[in-house]
């Protein structure tokens, strides 16, 4: 049976990608190695629409978030985390292990933070250093209006961090016109690579920060030290072979242009929302990222069973909900490597194990509805 | 041009891990993942030699270093760093990061620390906490008597925590019967993968600290989260196609047997000893490493260009001196899948270079003198 991967995270891989991280291992401390890096940063930077420097880290995206913690604020420091899920809540955690004062703003499952609630509690602690806020929400589904948010800290002395984790590369993410100082993401979502690798943006104001910080606390993660070395090295050995099949992705990126791909997920994103809602599904968030889909398992219909049926029937494998989500939501992402063909294929996936389950449903209705939203998109007939 | 890479770091991959690197990106958290998890961690303490824990990690060796020091130390805690070269160094500035007092044993580039030494330090503070120490000294090619090292600190409140990173799998590395309370790799060495992993082992003196270590000043790297987890994940999102290609790379150390490769290792670099000095050259280590040789540049011989040459005529990547021993020393790795005739090769490729650059030198010395240490390890001829 085919295997097919619609995780929100690890995603596909292209081929080309994978068989590049087949080549033998070279060594990292060359010209050519070098070169590659400056490269790859500079292919980042298009991804990320900034002009700022990109620092790549050898870790999970939740590294690349530490990093940001642990270099811009100092123990005792008001951070605002605005909290929306399992990963807002990762920015208090991390706020809290590095003695910082999170101020939370949480907003239920499913909804994204007004940045009405971001202006009045940047009032109520006009102290505050830092915002940290979710751009895709993996663990609900809802994407935050981080292009709102940024205007809002842009005229206090706080730094805005974003996880764009599962974001960049997908939807709209304008980090320097948005005023993002800190914008994260990791290698394993719509860079399409296996994960291993994290990435940050640093703007002026960050860099700022930074580069005052008292030393100690940190090192693995150290920005200051990365971002000397940035225009010839990495402070420690990377995972090189990583960066080099980095390339390749960034390459495919580059070729079919960042705003063409913005625009091709948000029409897969809607061909799939239509497609589910068309089966009598409802979806999960309120305000969805274009990265992935999540919806309600209905009731009467045993979500674990859902999951494992597509599995073991049609080898696919979607996510399910965390912690208190488990069982009550099913997550299919559409980032990356993953096509209209291949959301196409899930919803017919999760048609097919519904009927199966004696859910009520015309047969075919996820994939025309679907399929009809991209017949709009799509070149007009000839005459 | 064939490439050959003989740096102490990143290390060639056999081929059928490279392909496995191709394979299609599976998603992690599943029975399936889990179960590789375990076997390839149950591996790992074959290698290490241990019954404790072991813990991987997304990050470079220092990545893991670090690891053993924020959960070890609190601030203010005294360590004693046994420093012979610039990795001892490493464990000196990760204390100073995370406020520890080091109390530094320096010797001169290329000698051992005497166990004598590390007593002394241990009598004048009995108060220290840990002892940080290198196995492999990859600056200079020393090897620690980390055996030694073990019973002096087992009697003390100190951990001893040891870097092997371009050791373990190379040299003898008896992490249990040495006292090891953290044992540091990284998966670019003679675990025959690329850079993006470390991993380190607890003894249960360790984990006792790190269980009642407070809270804060570690998250990514938090071991308590980390270990509370071993039995069935990770805490953050892996580099799991990196650990899914260990595991191929692990049962070729275990179908050949550990002690087997300790034994061939140790040949392997006695043949690369004598075949250098056959040529006149000098070693570089009092105590040399199993795991590369390093040799001093002669007089006369300008090394920037020796290395070059190797690289330029012959396909061969040797590593230089690092900071001040730039130009001064040659470092020949022969660890992990490079074999006897490799080394053969990169003995034969600087003797060609050397003769090249006018040294003085009997053609064919150095790869003879070599072959004879072979050759009196091999099965004795038929009668």
């Amino acid at each position: 049976m085919k295997f097919r991967l619609f995780t929100p995270g690890p995603s596909p891989v292209p081929e080309e990608t994978l068989l590049e991280l087949a080549k033998p291992v070279p060594y990292h401390r060359t010209p050519e190695f070098r070169q590659l890096l400056k490269e790859v940063v500079e292919d980042l930077r298009y991804v990320y629409r900034t002009k700022n420097p990109v620092v790549p880290l050898t870790s999970s995206g939740t590294g690349g978030m530490e990093a940001a913690v642990a270099n811009c604020l100092a123990p005792g420091d008001k951070a605002i985390c605005l909290i929306s899920g399992r990963f807002g809540e990762r920015w208090r955690n991390l706020c809290k292990a590095f003695r910082t004062e999170p101020i939370a703003v949480v907003v239920p499952d499913g909804q994204a933070v007004p940045p009405e609630q971001l202006a009045q509690a940047l009032k109520q602690h006009p102290d505050a250093r830092a915002v940290c806020c979710t751009l895709s929400e993996t663990s609900t589904g809802v994407a935050n209006d981080v292009a709102a948010f940024g205007p809002i800290v842009a005229n206090t002395p706080a730094l805005l961090l974003v996880d764009a984790i599962s974001a960049l590369g997908v939807i709209e993410c304008e980090t320097d016109e948005w005023h993002i100082d800190i914008c994260v993401t990791g290698s394993q979502k719509a860079l399409m690579l296996p994960p291993g690798l994290a990435f940050l943006s640093v703007s002026a104001k960050a860099r700022e920060r930074i580069e005052r910080r008292e030393a100690g606390g940190v090192f693995y993660f150290d920005l200051k030290k990365a971002l000397a070395k940035l225009q010839e090295d990495t402070p420690y050995t990377p995972a090189h072979t990583l960066i080099r099949a980095l390339r390749v992705s960034l390459k495919r990126i580059r070729a079919e242009g960042i705003e063409t791909i913005w625009a091709k997920q948000s029409r897969n994103a809607a061909a799939a929302r239509a497609g589910f809602q068309a089966m009598g599904l409802e979806l999960f968030a309120a305000r969805p990222s274009d990265g992935l889909t999540v919806v309600k398992v209905p009731a009467g219909i045993d979500g674990s069973a859902l999951l494992s049926k597509l599995e073991k029937q049609y080898g696919m494998k979607l996510a399910g909900g965390q912690d208190h989500l488990k069982g009550k939501i099913i997550r299919l992402a559409h980032m990356g490597y993953l096509d209209q063909f291949d959301v196409l294929a899930a919803l017919a996936g999760v048609e097919l194990v519904l009927l199966e389950m004696g859910f009520p449903m015309k047969v075919g209705s996820g994939v025309a509805a679907a399929q009809q939203v991209w017949a709009q998109a799509a070149p007009a007939r000839q005459p």
